[in-house]
């Protein structure tokens, strides 16, 4: 089996029911994830070996991750036990024109206090096909952005694809902040997840003439990404419109040598949970490019696998990569008996 | 904090679960609400300092009434406490075609037997910058008629702007009962919310001409009632289109000063429960009134609320004036970190 | 009251809510169907005096199976117990564009050690309107094929009208199979579900002129099978439009005397549970020639009893003549207080 | 099968879970029951033909009462539809030393306006082995005070075994209205449950020796009411120790011919519900005496059903006969593979 | 209505159902309390007007925890909002000899961030009978144990009773940071919750000669206590035998005037939950203290509160005084109809 | 880490909550288990290096197995896929004086049909410390005999221990079919758990004189039995107190060397689920043993690791060796902050 390794936060969900408000109820619903846990998970279920490296505490919620992540036979044995707490955040499930709310309580977590000191990169990225992280991670501490610095100079050292989701929040840091972290990570990329808004915010590059269709726009970008960086040989993003919380419609987007491929656009009605959406696509990429599917098909599938995303509780996927090639290729919604 | 005065029944609601039949099921969700207890809720959590008036018996139910009333910051000092029983209904959810059901076991509860005597409507509405009550209060009983009537004088009185909402149930009484119930309280009514099945079958106004649009037939309505009750300064409705029980159209008009405003049509879709879906507009009528917004506003807020109030179970909405405004101004349905 | 008999297996359901995986929860929920139990149960609740003709083991689950039987009124007489086990199978709920799945664990049930010498035929038969069953049971056994027969031939020398329904899956037989096995019994048959699939791959009818709308095909092929069997007198199908797994359109064909019936199409949104919506739809239809009702309202009742099955959990249809004709008739998803 | 006839009222009712206060749960769990129609289901249960007689309103809440009954097998042509509403109550359940508190809202019940003119006694009780009612039901109106003598005198003329349980109820009558509403129908009853309470305090019987044992007192009681009422040939009750609401002790008594039979003491603990005990107690009785079983069996087959009552929720015992002797004979708690 | 005022954290707590392991379960029950806010909900019920004074975050957490109080009729006037995050902790809830297990993520609470500027204790105790706070306060930071002091120390000045629990918590604090921080606050206490291990452990006391019995040790500790603090009036505790987590006995002591009064004691079976025990059992001697309860009717009462907090969910009591002097009246466990 | 092999079925539990039956639920909890799966879960927990291997359907149920395995750390690489179906069985959970009740459906189960072609036993058990099976597994099929008995020999073979528990069931065959069964094994076992009524039934050792204590005659059984299988080394069972379905005493017991060490005697009460306790009791034997652990720390640790097992509900338990130290040393029931 390949063997894959992600790096990045993971936290404690819980969530209110449809038509709840979290001030009024008195069950949650407790679900684990994070952007490089999620897409850990989802490549596990895909067939690979997956290591996932964090930081989590030495109680009951850390043993609980780590359930979380052996069940879906993700290898724990780089999750470091330490630290004052697990990361948590509550969601306020929306529907319809309502949307969803998040609400924080992440901050002084064991992942933000994980040093480099307390991994050995040498070992944890050896043999290993690809390494993914996101932005995400280079926003809780300068320690964890000199940390992904070195692993990500570590795996290309190795021979080891890089895989970077830009995943820019808002709500953690600002613009500048996040292009003066960001950037420094680009030249050791070979897959990079990304978008106009990140091209434009985050990279600073010229706004695309305004004349040009939103695909052609984003061809644009990642064409002037290429010329900074052309050591990123995939970028790849979606395109969500989003009609309500419970009605989307996504179409994925996958440049490789100057051409950008794109998949159907699936209309997502009824969505269930469209948290770790974004983490199954960068999943479904990252198994076509390991698997070497052509393009067309790496696009097609990454798509479907974010769309079936929707379609269940929980960050993360559950999918056999035989589960999305169907869903990708049938009617929707006939019953299969 | 603005004193705000409601008076009305509050019911016990027991529902199912969608797609799940009364006579099959063996739990019950327990909501509590009824008209005026709800604009009630809404007004306190947009600020005010709502009393509630009304009258519960004297066991665990009023006990549980008394304790929805208090977390939403409502005063109980007048709610009565006597009486043989708390009207209850049963609430079958409807979903796509089908229709919600509601089964009335609300004879000879507590609130019908209210009487004047029972309360000090002087030191009740002392103070109030609105005093607000149904029709269906009307439909209880001689006594409600009776005790309606001096409250809305004795608010016009006091100087307090009085607020009725028609809400006609054919279950509870004729047209022509409730036009002869109704009719004596016009002329001591500021603010009052009314459509055109109200002008046409209640007040006995003649029908529009059939060429003029919904909203042209609404403001001839709307003019011919003022004709007849010039105290009347305001009158507010909402078109709603039931595409399914599940999906809605809803707009809301506002008649001010001889004018129509009209808020934009919300498409409410993946309804959760509709029931309170008026009382959440009345409140945010009420709001924008008290808080002089501008009558755009005060509609474009209120259909907004009661829009709202569709994506979440229970009768009662429990959205703060800010949650409102951003939901009456945001791109629907993206997930807010 | 009318006398009804309806012949097949009854399994055990257990589903998951709605965004779950299977291989992920705790909790199932348990229901219990077949299609003929099913018809048997919506007729039931239509006011019929319908005896289920079935094998269960002599356990807890035998007993669960005749307390579901029970509450609906279905007559349990003629519930033979014995044999190795109930058959099971898990529903994997859909939504969205995410089919259900169904995993089945019914082989070895008790039913399919159903033998016609555990039946006293002349009994069940005796005064009964009419018997139904489906091909399903001549899938699961060479002894229910032979119970089959008997049965249909007995019933219609008793002058009891006969209903089957073709019912083919493909998972339990190939088409070979199903054609040997059905066209046996066809000419004891008087009433027929059965669809443009059925006449070309089991019947081997040619297949329509290509030119022709979807309902005059359904009419040539039901024409041709009137011609090959000259005793059927009613054919009956529905044309169902899968959007997705949450959202259907459906309408009824109803074939008598050469002429074809066609209901409303039924815009099924939000579906709560589809399993089940073949089995109401032919209890609308026996229903309706039963109670002597004019074609147009036959497909009319039988569509929207269909219909009314989606919205809500379960195999069965638990609603009156009366609610079926009032769905039928209304404007959808109103409140009805 | 033998046709037993109980008539009385059927009740929903709505508990919390253990260790919730009513006031503060937004879930409630519905049962149905009555003192006679749980007398119905369990004699269903023991294999009998049972016709419960009683009036139900005409709605969703009467139908699921018939859905209630129907799956217990019980017979429901004689549950009359009509009236206002279905009596109803409230229980907070009780655990350790906190007692379960009962709270009615039974007023104005459909049954309480239940009149002989509604129901043919005579085809009623034709053929019937044992007719079975209980003291609650002339404490809820006078016509059912004249519906209740007349159907004993009916039943007795028909040559069918009366039961009559004091069952009585501080909450809905006083002792003095009690006795002048029971005494009337004692000389038309057979089997008669009652204890030393209603010896002294409803029939006005001499307080007995203090220097006797309880049971001794008990065969003085008896003794003394035989005397009054020589017809009664059979009476019945039970000793129960209320060590905390969650484990109590149980014994039963059973009088014949001027012998007390007593069972075993059952050490009732961690107790799941203990309403309807004292009507299981009642049916087992009744079985025994039905199926002619000898007084030491019949007592402790009557405590054994009794005490199995307490370990399930609901009003009413669904054991089977061979369960109850099972239980009955057993060590207590091992695991039946 | 009298005025009580509480200072403390209030947190959220997580907790599983019985028999379920943290790490393993998807679903959480949600519980607000804090030893002084679970004092403060206590005496509410108890009919008091009571200040909840306390600083919780601006967020949605902040919004329940002020529904939690408002629902339990606590003011909220005094409710500081603002910091980072909401003290949180896990239970797994215990069962027969398997204790529960409190897991903590409560550090860089809001709470803790409180300081003196941020109220204003002339006004929040002006008018008070009761100021009331508990140990637990000083153990969260200095700025607290700045705050707890100049809070007991205005109270004595403005003629505010003052009561103080030491509830010493290991986990937080060494015996001598607690010794250290309890001291400076007991010249201004005026009631005293504490117990032998308090007096030896903290306060330094020698211990009692050891053929005294329990009760005369308690005694003699008291009247040491008092010896150095003759400020103290009123010294209370309980007396707890843990047979298991389900099973303990319980006796109240309060000591008045140099006498000890002893309730009698509890048998506290099936425990639903702990938590809050001994706040339950201080707000019973508040009670009593306040409404001047003859001594041995206080600790009658507050044993009794306490006995009745372990039969409900959740952290704090609502219980009436009428079912607490009623349940300690009464024969445990009889059914109250 | 150490290397730990256990071989048997696994199967679907499905169960009722306390106080229910299965005839009238519709919701059953989910859980997996086997003697061997549950001995492998534990000793996971423990820290070792645990495969399981058995045969499970290659469909979602197949996969839920895996699941639930890698969830508690065990070893999956020997889970063959194939054959027809999982077993499953139905648990009506039982309370007090009620027994819990298993209906099972474990027939034409995949793991009956597993041989010894579909397993590579020497990879399987090389480098294993410990080879654990039971005596169902001899029940279920003549291959899967066959194919123990090669285990076994194999196990010796490559010198690993081999572990063997009767764990007769009446429900799967006869005595003399398991003890034809079991015989064979037990000259290739070290390590066995049997008591005095296999010793008696299933190995024809003479009954103990009945004078003596039942401890006495446990090792009198246990020195007959070594008489015959010298190779055996170590003898372990429990002696179960039923006090009643919810309530037991428990005490190991432990032979070693001629000698036989006992722990306390445990009083387990509110018991949660008592299925797997004996499972639970092997796993702390062989931990001990493993452990190399002083064998009165043996039976301390292995009796308390059962003990504990009843506070849990599902079929194994998921404790740590510090917590199961920590239960069997600490009081009962103290809450552990």
């Amino acid at each position: 089996m390949k063997k894959i390794v992600t790096l990045g936060e993971i936290m404690l969900r819980l969530s209110t029911n449809v038509g709840e408000r979290l001030s009024q109820v008195d069950q949650l619903t407790m679900h684990y994830g994070g952007a490089e846990a999620n897409v850990g998970v989802s490549l596990s279920q895909f067939g690979f070996d997956v290591y996932f490296v964090s930081k989590v505490p030495d109680n009951v919620l850390g043993k609980a991750v780590e359930r979380h992540l052996l069940s879906n036979g993700v290898h724990t044995e780089y999750l470091v036990k330490g630290g004052e707490r697990l990361g948590t955040y509550y969601l306020e499930t929306g529907i319809g024109e309502r949307s969803a709310t998040v609400t924080y309580d992440r901050k002084h977590s064991s992942f933000s206090t994980l040093t480099v000191e307390e991994l050995d990169l040498e070992a944890i990225l050896h043999g290993a096909e690809v390494f993914h992280m996101s932005g995400i991670t280079l926003a809780l501490s300068s320690g964890l952005r000199d940390l992904a610095l070195l692993a990500m100079k570590k795996a290309k050292e190795l021979g080891v694809k890089t895989s970077f989701d830009f995943n820019y929040r808002a709500s953690l840091w600002s613009q500048q902040e996040a292009s003066g972290a960001i950037k420094p990570l680009l030249p050791y990329t070979d897959i990079c997840f990304c978008g106009e808004l990140d091209a434009v915010y985050l990279l600073d590059i010229q706004q695309a003439d305004n004349h040009l269709s939103k695909s052609e726009k984003l061809k644009y970008y990642y064409n002037e990404i290429q010329k900074q960086y052309p050591n990123i040989q995939v970028m790849s993003s979606t395109f969500r419109t989003v009609l309500s919380a419970s009605n989307n419609k996504l179409q994925g987007n996958h440049y490789v040598e100057g051409k950008l491929y794109q998949s159907k656009e699936h209309h997502i009605s009824q969505i269930v949970d469209r948290v770790g959406g974004g983490d199954a696509f960068a999943s479904g990429v990252l198994y076509g490019i390991v698997e070497k599917l052509p393009p067309e098909q790496v696009i097609s599938f990454a798509t479907a696998a974010s769309a079936l995303k929707h379609t269940v509780h929980g960050d993360a996927n559950a999918f056999s990569p035989e589960e999305v090639f169907k869903f990708a290729g049938n009617n929707p919604g006939e019953i299969l008996r």
